[in-house]
């Protein structure tokens, strides 16, 4: 069976990898975040439920592979998805008995159980785990925190599919606002048969952000949508991530909606086009982050734009965003293999236009592979 | 002018109050709960862009009135809706420098910021604020959890009005779909239309979540849209929340589509009407809310449908999603003037079909005002 997304595997190699960085007197450690969740345990839960809104989970895992996932009862659901991991799913709420404060209910849960287990050596994420899940007595033995940052960086191989199913849902919204856009179309609009072409692609409710505009608002890079209009020959500018279990790819689009392109236009999206087709051969281990941003800099400068690209040409994503790498000018990184990172070079001119191509690709050992398929180009 | 959400006359009030309640040598407390920045400073940031996804915050709260807002740079657009905060915004993240793990961040500008301005009595939320987040040193006064679960029962007005606009936007997208679902529509189609019209209504991107069912999902009382059809003659249940600023109502509503109600139905729909008539009159403050629950199932067993009301009466709700007070069978509390709470009969039976009907009230001096507006009833 294809790959489709996190794998058990996966999990368990995350976790293994991060016990291999703590040492040896570290026998447990607790995550509370969501992006370690989804890391260690492809636990996610919908913010579309009732359920789960708000609700808040944890999990322990032990050095010797076991695995110790706390989410009350209503969660059920979410936790069956998760993998490997024995459930401790206490009663908060049965519509019966009332219910207690949940972030309290759960810190309780956590704290009573790592007390009871005498738990002595904890390694806990201290930017995320809050004061109420601890026990008295209880060693910290570090922080996961800065290697979690770190490891997450390098991609496992269901990490990458799972970033690559977030861009077949996203792609089939993308598609279906490229082909279905016309003037007198709202920036309203595109969110919603955005969002609802990612929900159908992916078959349940699915969480969408990102830059939403026509026209003047392409001039300014994106936001969110406002109450412009599409008119013809406006362009319309699309750059949103879909989230599927915890992680999300990203690219942008620009094209022009019911009329042509200027000359203006043209030759901007010339430009960017040869950022791209400059920078994506540069995409392997070792290529300085900073080099590529200049080499796009160049371009643009080259060709008359050096002072319309105000942001970044890229940066790493996956559980975050944006993460480690970034393609910047103050960069001391370089790319890795399993470095997941965007090309985005745009330009941005007021009262001549504005426009944004990315693609997001995987550092392999020796090259990249672009993870996005969508059409790129004015038209 | 009208009063159509939070003000900052409500948040410095609800600071005030939770200060009394905490010893007076507490000078400060720190807030760290996306529930908590809403309720004291109207903060919330929109997990629909780039900007602000995932993204935390925090605020500082003197006793003397001060306040101040711990939120990156990318956060401004947020920042600028709050009400009556100092802004604390570092730089994260600009795309020119790398930016650090942002929760790290975060704790660190907090932690640097208490250390230096040297808070010696702090209280916290202990089952939300991370361990990174405070000094050495700084003494724990208190958990505010417990208080500002306690306090965040009783509604103030502007916490009411934020909730009716929360129905308003949410009456949009269910009016909107019952006027147009049709036979052939999937569960998928409702949520969506539902969406869309709410983000129109608000003029934004809303949170939304809750039961978009028909047919046999209406037996089961629920859930997300799965994959059914409606089909001519088919109940539509619906049952969801819309989040503005924070906050959130709650109703329900079934309708059939494209045919008439079975008789059982009907009398499924006037045993549901009868409870709602039955107990809408006994919401007051010092009213039993486990009385209020026998009371539904009184009518309901006295018409026969006694084994078919799985559920809660109703629930208290704003901030948290269910909330005290519970309408249940083991509640000991009373309705108090403040309260928010839904009335949500409905009933059950496989092969015979499911609905439930409710609306949002808010219990006054003397009684209770309906918040909710929508159409109850099979047709």
């Amino acid at each position: 069976m294809a790959v489709v997304g996190l794998t058990e595997a996966g999990c368990r190699a995350r976790r293994e990898t991060l016990f291999e960085r703590l040492p040896t007197d570290v026998s447990h450690m607790l995550v509370v975040s969501p992006l370690g969740l989804a890391y260690f345990a492809a636990f996610t839960a919908s913010p579309f439920v009732f359920r789960s809104q708000r609700a808040g989970a944890a999990l322990v895992l032990a050095r010797d592979g076991g695995a110790w996932l706390f989410a009350d009862n209503l969660q059920e659901p979410f936790v069956h998805k998760a993998f490997a991991v024995e459930w401790i799913g206490p009663l908060w709420y049965r519509c019966v008995e009332e219910a207690p404060d949940r972030a309290a209910f759960l810190a309780d849960q956590v704290r009573g159980w790592l007390s009871k287990t005498g738990v002595a050596h904890l390694a806990v994420e201290r930017s995320h785990t809050p004061l109420a899940m601890l026990p008295d007595g209880v060693r910290i033995a570090m922080d996961i925190g800065p290697v979690l940052h770190e490891l997450r960086r390098t991609k496992h191989a269901d990490e990458v599919a799972q970033i690559v199913e977030s861009l077949r849902v996203a792609t089939a919204g993308l598609n279906a606002a490229r082909n279905d856009v016309r003037p007198g179309w709202t920036e309203r609009d595109l969110f919603d048969h955005v969002s609802r072409h990612i929900n159908l692609a992916a078959g349940e409710s699915t969480e969408l952000y990102g830059d939403f505009v026509c026209g003047a608002g392409c001039e300014v890079g994106g936001g969110p949508p406002a109450g412009r209009i599409v008119r013809p020959g406006d362009a319309v500018l699309l750059d949103f991530s879909a989230i599927t279990r915890g992680y999300r790819g990203d690219f942008a689009s620009t094209f022009v909606c019911g009329g042509e392109p200027s000359d203006q236009q043209r030759d901007m999206e010339r430009a960017c086009l040869e950022a791209l087709a400059e920078t994506e051969p540069m995409l392997r281990p070792g290529a300085s982050c900073a080099g590529i941003h200049a080499a796009v800099c160049r371009v643009f400068a080259s060709r008359g734009w050096g002072d319309c690209f105000p942001h970044h040409t890229g940066h790493g994503l996956g559980l975050g965003h944006p993460d480690a790498p970034y393609l910047i000018p103050q960069s001391a990184e370089s790319l890795q293999a399993g470095d997941v990172v965007t090309l985005e070079p745009g330009l941005y001119k007021a009262g001549v236009g504005g426009m944004r191509f990315e693609h997001t690709y995987v550092i392999t050992a020796d090259g990249a592979r672009r993870l996005t398929t969508h059409h790129i180009g004015l038209v």
